[in-house]
């Protein structure tokens, strides 16, 4: 069966974000960075055919922020989300360096959109994280009042197909 | 914390899979067809860069077995993966002609790889199929040597991201 | 410069239809299937986001016809377009088996919707085919009253990327 | 048939250099930012499956350059290239906010691999840029000494799929 829905938390509501924050390793400074930052990215989106506006934000183990926005593309398939935007655009910063094993250099990702309940991320978006972020990390699913829901990585994408899956490329055995 | 990894079970074991059968309602010979079918699937892969062949294959609604493979590309992110081959072709050949709503055409999916322990569908996947199936339908992931494990679609793909979360297009009160 | 937009023929003009089966190679029957199977395959598609329908018809080097249509997802990126229905469908029948060098299995391409000029396969769409047609491969674009374009492969994708571009998965010096 | 492939040109030449500038609207200064920063971006490429490094720069309507490189998934389709990365962090840093009606915001696209001659970008790629460059911008194509081809959008991606091909999401004409 399918785990139950969890709470939705109030960003207003210090209990309810000193939880989070203690439970997920973060200081509230950071929980409301990730918050506001992930609101902001969500107007610059680019989203003309679903109008359906997306921000994200991602923390760095270096404690920096890196945002993005839903891309959409006239040819659906080829438009990309916000949350692979901001990790992308983090690679692209420099921030995945030492990533090559999978996991380690990313410590939280938050997403926000216009709806309520707070939309997750799509499945792609859940195993393009997966590649950068570990198992243990929250994401934090912000609805359009700011309320929010959070779950770990590996909550949202249980028995992941990772890294630790695929052969090396060109190991012949692969296929036998 | 993340779900406990499920047991692997046995495809010769009768045991397992008159269990399996009943607790996802299939019958043996619907649980058979799929193994096979989705081995059978597996050697028609076209993966000359990963050499990681994957077969697929979905059961519909009136009984059809329909399969996939994945089908590379030298352009990685243009190439796509079994489950969403199989189920593609499924929509091409008819089965998902009442499906808009979301769910209730297909009855089951399989994959088979060829490592051990069974690789799971990749979240692009997960979010492929959880436009067409129902979130309690039982992915049933076969390794090398057709032992498995088998979770339901929501459990692979919890608080999902599906059609009910996406405004009608053009409402224009999607974006706030 | 772009080279300029080609002529829109007419299915119902025999010297039309004769001299584009005459240049790619197609008898009048081959002409006349690819156009019929692929306005078919465009009323199975599942579209509920775009409403913008499109149905794809391959011709095989054996003399099949092998059809698919677009398949969208809540999540738009994770949704998939004809053409790559249609190939992927037609790599899971088998018909792509001495593929891996690229090109050679496949005869033509044939995409309908229901618009007019006649749209074109999107980008993503001419690489996926890349990888199984050859470059002067006809790729014939049907309007809603199946007046048609048609052009080569190369020419819609001229110095594409293809498999020759990229080095064997495990070649180290791909880096240096 | 397909066009000849362009000319390879050298970026120490100061005659093709200065052609290639006048051509295509840029300064010199421009012309070596982009080719310097696509190759540093390189460098950050996440690529342990391809071991393929891209690199990429865009020039904004403003005279900014945005880098992306390629970022690559266990999960091969969920990866993504160093063009998107570079346009979709250019959206999400606000360079497109006028661009709802394609093309606009940026002047040129370079991008840089480890290979000779030149490496294209991928179609989708090109209908990714279709969405934000006009037709006639440059796609400058380095290689690994940073000789260089030079081609413009609408030669790379003729007869294109852009966004007015596509109805206006929510009309209902689209599909009849």
């Amino acid at each position: 069966m399918s785990p139950p829905t969890p709470e939705t938390l109030s960003s207003t509501n210090p209990t309810h974000v000193s939880s989070t924050c203690k439970a997920h390793n973060l200081t509230p400074d950071e929980f409301a960075t990730l918050s506001r930052r992930a609101a902001e990215a969500k107007q610059l989106a680019y989203c003309p055919y679903s109008r359906f506006r997306v921000g994200a934000a991602v923390l760095t183990a270096d404690g920096s922020f890196v945002t993005g926005c839903n891309v959409e593309n006239a040819s659906y398939p080829v438009g990309t989300c916000a949350e692979r935007v901001a990790l992308g655009r983090a690679v692209a910063e420099g921030h995945a360096a030492k990533q090559e094993g999978g996991g380690g250099g990313f410590r939280a990702l938050a997403v926000a959109t216009d709806v309520t309940p707070p939309a997750s991320p799509c499945g792609m978006c859940r195993q393009f994280i997966r590649e950068f972020l570990e198992l243990d990390a929250p994401i934090i699913m912000f609805d359009k009042n700011r309320d929010y829901v959070v779950l770990k990585l590996g909550e949202l994408l249980p028995l992941s197909f990772g890294p630790d899956k695929l052969p090396p490329p060109g190991t012949p055995g692969a296929m036998g």
